[in-house]
């Protein structure tokens, strides 16, 4: 029996059925790269959803999102302060020491994958203003964390507040920006605060192949147009990407797919609260639970991921049958 | 009244309805990366094209294809020779010296940007081996060239016995590979030649938004993965860029079309020979045609891109319709 | 009253009679770059001090030096395990960001700044075979420790026989390898194991301008050259650096150097063995004390620098006078 | 019989009398890097000799002087005009491509190696404002050139002028700035016209490993200090650069030498008008003739680099001696 149930990872999900149609909207001949007029349409959707004005950029991955992003703040000579654990120094493949032309991330310590302005002055008030040390160019925050957790609009306020202080940029990785929308319950503007670019994931969220890099600093959007080029992320039928973003955003779908995704979580968590890692705020569930444990589970036909030695990972989706997260939460009970 | 005859970019035509079907059935639940069946796939539909075995990875761009593959075989203090007009040197916004770290293009001449066994050691043999000058560690061609031209066979194997003579691996820029096949009639295997690595075109052959390296030597394979998640080209729902790939492939599909653009070409060039600026042995017609020209021939519905002061570049697609083809060879013919 | 007894740096120390010498008697006609015959003898110096074929290069700093020679052992997507507390860490101001393109250092934990197979395999352990986490390409060393602790040769041969298990090239920072020799008190060969390359420090042990990097592998020596070509320190008047490092090596000027900055160390040490942060096996004392205590060193006379909020840092040199370290080591008995 | 009268280069002369008399005298106990008062003493020498603020650094080589300079002005997916046989382009191993992180170096043509606002325009003006194509960042010009012709103060401002309109940092590589001077009689100010950064050489004209950096713009100067030390060219004991500097700065030494060596060029030059492929306007003379005419030179004792197949490369230093030089003429007008 295969897995039939899989929790494995939310980039293993479907793409929704508007996604697809936007797609075949947008099969017509139109300006190649991002000359189309659903490229163009972008800033005006985000304009509209955050409340100010926005510069957007589709780009293919994350990755390529948060580190392009990153590029227009930070010298090659400056460094990141991001927590020990974010995506960017864990699971890209050392893709930011390649778009930052080696700049240095730096590392700071937080509960769930969060950073704290106390966690982030631990990093900066060491440095000497001294050639012989990286100096911070820029601050980087995940919005859901990497272990599924939301900052408060008062803790990016906060955290925002640090960065105006010393003079930095604020970065935002919304690879589940939605999520963390959804559980917050606030305006998307709130849940990023006055940060300088937000990567808006969309591939999680039910899109297929795009994601958007928001810029609240149209000069930055002005910088990494040239870098996109550079590079290889400008598509030349930039269009279906455009028609995915657009799909997401001006429906509301990016908030109703997210809202499902994290319904079906919560689910899941309901049952095992005194084994959960962390308090479940987005579409991730970390469970204690031994090899044994897991293999049972694996064997009743759930699909997830190892979280070393003494966990599991499960992520729901915006397609998450409801059947398979009650069942999932039976079982977790029943371990 | 708006343009009705493309003939701006390949880039800008349609999707095939095969590569449409093909992604729709890719949508299912499948390990993300590139760990879904059909990525794996990939490797053995290009060893079986090429009749030996090939090691071959999706990307979005052929500006990545190409930086990339090259990013295998050039170390950041070499350089690699390629003609002065290559894509890569004129049109990737600098990708190469991003991918490559500030490895150097080396121009070199040759007509219709073809280079020839002559013009690359004219562009080796006055480099001393000598710290000074940076040495060269790859060739780089085209084919079709950026000129729409078709290297033989013949002279394939020319450059590829100087580059074996050198050391010098052998990248083959293919955005337009197809066109080439279709159009000298011979095998894959004989149009790329002992080439190392080829960037195999599909976006322009009726593709969306994947292309495929192809890598004779599955060691540089090897690199390149690591490389592609580094430079953000690691896509999560890999399987839709493979689904694209293996339609192309499989089928003969990326034969057929090219045939087909290369026929709408050919029956463009049949009434302008005497204006056209290079043979046409691909999908792309240049014409000598003066500014006024160009007017009336916009005014009559056909898009175009203008070719410096005193050209315009045609360029056809899969999707080219015949009566377009032929509206746009007698209106320059009027000309 | 000005600082009279300086034990800030050994950077800071005089240059060594034989070294202004040996640069005098390099100032005459010769080829530019390392074309003189000082800089061509260098390979043949090293070769007979280590009893195994190496090849030399000079360069003007360490940083440089450490830089380059892991430069031609680790690709730009790969990482170089190093203690938590290397100088490549921190305090080369990101080079190894710049001349490695973006690798990335893997930190490793280990008393007296010194690593352990035991703790090399913490960071090598985790990582997996997998694109999206940086695989490690080499290990680096610093011999003398930053806390002047020097690894046993048992030590060095223990990291070493992993280094080749896993297939790691092995790098030495030796700023003061020196100092670690004169302590051991056994062959430079022994003290360095079977490494692929050291930083052979003499700028803090008496020379002005010049280190050497020693590669015990010929070939990485090769790239080592263009490398130090393209990062702007190849200098035309190389003899003057190449005079240096002579001066040092054949006739055993670096060993006694190093021997006399190691006496002044133990003699401070001596009296303040219940105040000593780490053993002394170098030319670097580590001393416990209060703001209050180093305020009333300073008036007397001492120059040296806080290490953190509790404690001194004391470097002794070539040329420290006896009776200078004779009086801190009162000094400090006294507090 | 060796070699007697040597004019290979300027970068194999000795080293003047008074700096190495500066360089003694800096040997005492001083703060390392550039906190010690001859590196602090720069800022000063060179706002004198400039008659405006300047701020100043050394560095070991020409190389790093001019890609230090130019990575404060330009991004890395820009690029900088230059001359197609500009030192940057033809014989620094590639530096530009490392310090800028892959930047691309724009090639114009002009006679003598001189860029005209004409030949600059002719590479600005073809480039369109589009992300495929790099942007140009900067512009750099070599006074003297590397064909020892020197700029005119109307030439310089003239090139400048057109930097200001289209919004291009200037700087000025000044391997030969001193020879530049000596020849037209002006003051440094008018021969480096409104740049903003300045490679002031030192080591052709009776240095021994220090160049300067001037910047006419502190802030660009801010960033080079981080720029400067992550690339390995932060001296510890800088004292002895900043000697050297200092003692052909603050003497008018840097000015009498350069006389110096362009008289001999002068009197080399007087008797061979005819077979001059340049005019000699400092101290570099270009000689056509044949392979046996060279072979009959150097078994006369002259040493000097063959300049392509049909010519010769004569250099004269600050200490070329008279009777060489007019040996040399002598030889040379009776080939």
């Amino acid at each position: 029996m295969g897995v039939v149930m899989q929790f494995l990872s939310d980039n293993a999900a479907s793409v929704h059925p508007a996604v697809w149609e936007a797609m075949r909207a947008a099969d017509q001949p139109q300006a190649p790269y991002d000359g189309d007029g659903l490229s163009q349409r972008m800033d005006a959707a985000f304009s509209e959803l955050f409340g100010r004005d926005c510069a957007a950029l589709w780009v293919a991955t994350g990755t390529a999102a948060n580190c392009l992003a990153l590029s227009t703040m930070v010298q090659p000579h400056g460094g990141v302060v991001c927590h020990r654990e974010a995506h960017i120094e864990m699971d890209e493949g050392g893709a930011p020491g390649f778009y930052l032309h080696g700049a240095k991330l730096m590392l700071a310590e937080g509960e769930g994958a969060k950073l704290t302005p106390d966690s982030i002055r631990d990093v900066l008030d060491p440095i000497r203003d001294d050639v012989h040390q990286v100096q911070p160019h820029a601050i980087s925050i995940t919005q859901a964390s990497e272990y599924g957790r939301a900052y408060r609009p008062a803790e990016i306020a906060a955290i925002a507040e640090l960065a105006r202080e010393r003079g930095l940029p604020l970065h935002v990785d919304g690879a589940r920006f939605a999520n963390a929308c959804a559980f917050l319950g606030c305006t998307p503007t709130e849940a990023v605060g006055p940060a300088d670019a937000l990567s808006f994931g969309c591939v999680k969220n039910g899109g297929m192949t795009a994601e958007a890099i928001v810029f609240f600093d149209p000069a930055l959007a002005d910088v990494a147009r040239y870098r996109r080029k550079r590079a290889g992320h400008l598509q030349s039928k930039g269009r279906f990407l455009a028609a995915q973003v657009l799909a997401m955003v001006e429906s509301g779908l990016w908030l109703t797919n997210a809202g499902s995704a994290n319904a079906a979580a919560q689910a899941i968590a309901a049952t095992t609260a005194d084994r959960l890692m962390h308090p479940v705020e987005a579409n991730e569930v970390f469970v204690r639970c031994t090899p044994a444990e897991r293999q049972s589970l694996r064997a009743r036909g759930f699909g997830f991921y190892d979280w070393g030695d003494d966990a599991a990972r499960f992520v729901t989706a915006w397609n998450t049958r409801q059947e398979d997260a009650l069942a999932l939460a039976e079982a977790l009970a029943a371990l």
